[in-house]
C-alpha cells in the first residue's frame, strides 16, 4: 500500500485532505489510481487509511479508519553538528531506528568542518526525517531540533540514563524498558576534552559502541540499535 | 597522527614504501612535513609505523615498526544490491563496525532498481571500504566479494550462526565469542517469499533487528551492532 505523509494533527475520520504538491508528485510516480486505498502518516503519532480522488493535478484522500499511536520512549540523540550530508543521512536512518528528537549540537570541532550543519539546512533535515516514515511506516518522525552550544545544552535538565558514545567507553549500563535515555555523540574529531568532561560532569556515561573509532553518524545508529536492543531483551529475556 | 594505505603485503619493517598518487595527495591536503611520523595500514591485517619523505610530488615512508593483526571472527554481510549510493554508505560503516566481507546480491527486487549495484561499481566500493580504514583505524578492510545470484551464494557452505535481518523475526539468538556470522539481508522491497523461504531452508534464522521496518543499509548496521555486543558482553558478561 502507498503511504503518504500530512501535516501533523489534519487527520480525522471522515474528512477530506487535500495532499501538497510532493505528495502528488509520489502518487504520479508511483503511478497511483483513484479509488485505490492509501495509508497516511502524520509524524506525530497518527496513522490513518483513506481512499484517493483526484481532479486534474490534485490529489485528496478520504479518510477512513484513524488510529492514535502512543508516543516513544524517548530517545534523544544530541549530535555534534557535522557534514550535513552525513547528518542528513543520521535523521533518515535515526528515524527508522525510533529515535524521538535529535538535537544537532555547536561544538568546538564542528567550527572547523567547512561542510557543517547551519541553521538553514535545518528544514531540509525535518523533511527528511518525515519522508523516512513513508518507507518505514514509523507513526512518528524525530522531531529535529534547533542547532545549540553543548553549554545551552547541558543548561537543560535531563531525566533518565545518559549515553556519550566514546571509543574508550564501557559496556552499555542496564537499560529500563521505559526510562528515557539521552545519547551524546561527538562530530568529525569528537568532543573535546572540556567538552567530554562537562558531559561526564552532567551525568553522561560513557559507553563504546564498537571495536574502532566510529564516524559520528555510525555512532548514532550503534547506539540507537543498542539501546532498542536493551529494551527488547529487557522487556521479554 | 595522519594514516595512510598501503597495498596489501607491503609493509615490511626496515623497508621504503613509495606512496601511490591518491595518499601523495591526501599528505598535501594534510599539510604533511617530511620526517613526520605516520601510520600505515594495509586492509590485511598490518598495522605499521614509519617516517616521511618527499622528492618532489613524489612521496615515501621508511617503515620502523610493523604489527600484524590477526583476522576479526568473520562476519560476513549478504545483502541485496539495491541502490549502489546506499551500498557504498554501507561499505563505509560496515568497514567501521568490523564486518570481514560484504557479498552484494542480485535478487527479484534488485533488477527493479535502476540505480542498482553493477560489477563495474565493485572497485570504488573496494576502495571505498580500504579508505574508511583511515578514519576509524581498523587493521583490515572488509573484503567486497563479486556479485552473485541468491542460488550461487547458497551454493556455499556456511559455517558458523546465520541470521535473516527480518521486520517479523525473533530475538537475535546468543553468539559465541568466536562462533563466524553470516547476516543476510535483502534489497529495497526485501526478499521475495521464494528467496525468503530459500534462506531459512538454508539454516537463516529470522531476526529483528529494530521497531520499523529498516532500510537495507541501516538494517545491516544494526545486524552489525547487535552481532559486536553479543559478543562483547558474552565475553565479558
Amino acid at each position: 500500500m502507498i503511504r503518504l505523509l500530512a501535516p501533523a494533527g489534519t487527520l480525522a475520520a471522515g474528512s477530506v485532505v487535500a495532499l501538497d504538491e510532493d505528495e502528488s508528485r509520489h502518487l504520479t510516480v508511483r503511478r497511483a489510481e483513484p479509488g485505490s486505498t492509501v495509508q497516511l502518516l502524520d509524524g506525530a503519532g497518527t496513522r490513518a487509511e483513506g481512499r484517493l480522488s483526484r481532479a486534474g493535478k490534485a490529489w485528496s484522500v478520504e479518510i477512513g479508519e484513524v488510529r492514535r499511536e502512543p508516543p516513544l520512549v524517548p530517545v534523544t540523540l544530541a549530535v555534534g553538528g557535522g557534514d550535513r550530508e552525513r547528518f542528513g543521512l543520521l535523521v533518515e536512518q535515526a528515524a527508522q531506528l525510533g529515535a524521538a528528537s535529535i538535537i544537532p549540537l555547536q561544538t568546538e570541532h564542528t567550527a572547523g568542518v567547512s561542510t557543517r550543519l547551519r541553521e538553514e539546512h535545518l528544514d531540509r533535515l525535518r523533511r527528511r526525517g518525515r519522508e523516512a516514515l513513508k518507507q518505514c511506516g514509523a507513526a512518528w518522525a524525530p522531531e529535529v531540533a534547533e542547532l545549540r552550544t553543548l553549554p545551552a545544552f547541558l543548561a537543560n535538565p535531563f531525566p533518565g540514563a545518559r549515553w556519550l558514545a566514546d571509543p574508550e567507553g564501557g559496556q552499555r549500563p542496564p537499560l529500563d524498558v521505559l526510562e528515557p535515555l539521552t545519547i551524546a555523540v561527538g562530530p568529525e574529531g569528537g568532543f573535546s576534552p572540556e567538552e567530554r568532561q562537562a558531559l561526564v560532569g552532567a551525568g553522561f556515561r560513557p559507553v563504546r559502541l564498537g571495536r574502532h573509532l566510529l564516524r559520528f553518524e555510525t555512532a548514532a545508529l550503534a547506539a540507537l540499535t543498542a539501546a532498542w536492543l536493551s529494551r527488547e531483551e529487557g522487556s521479554h529475556g
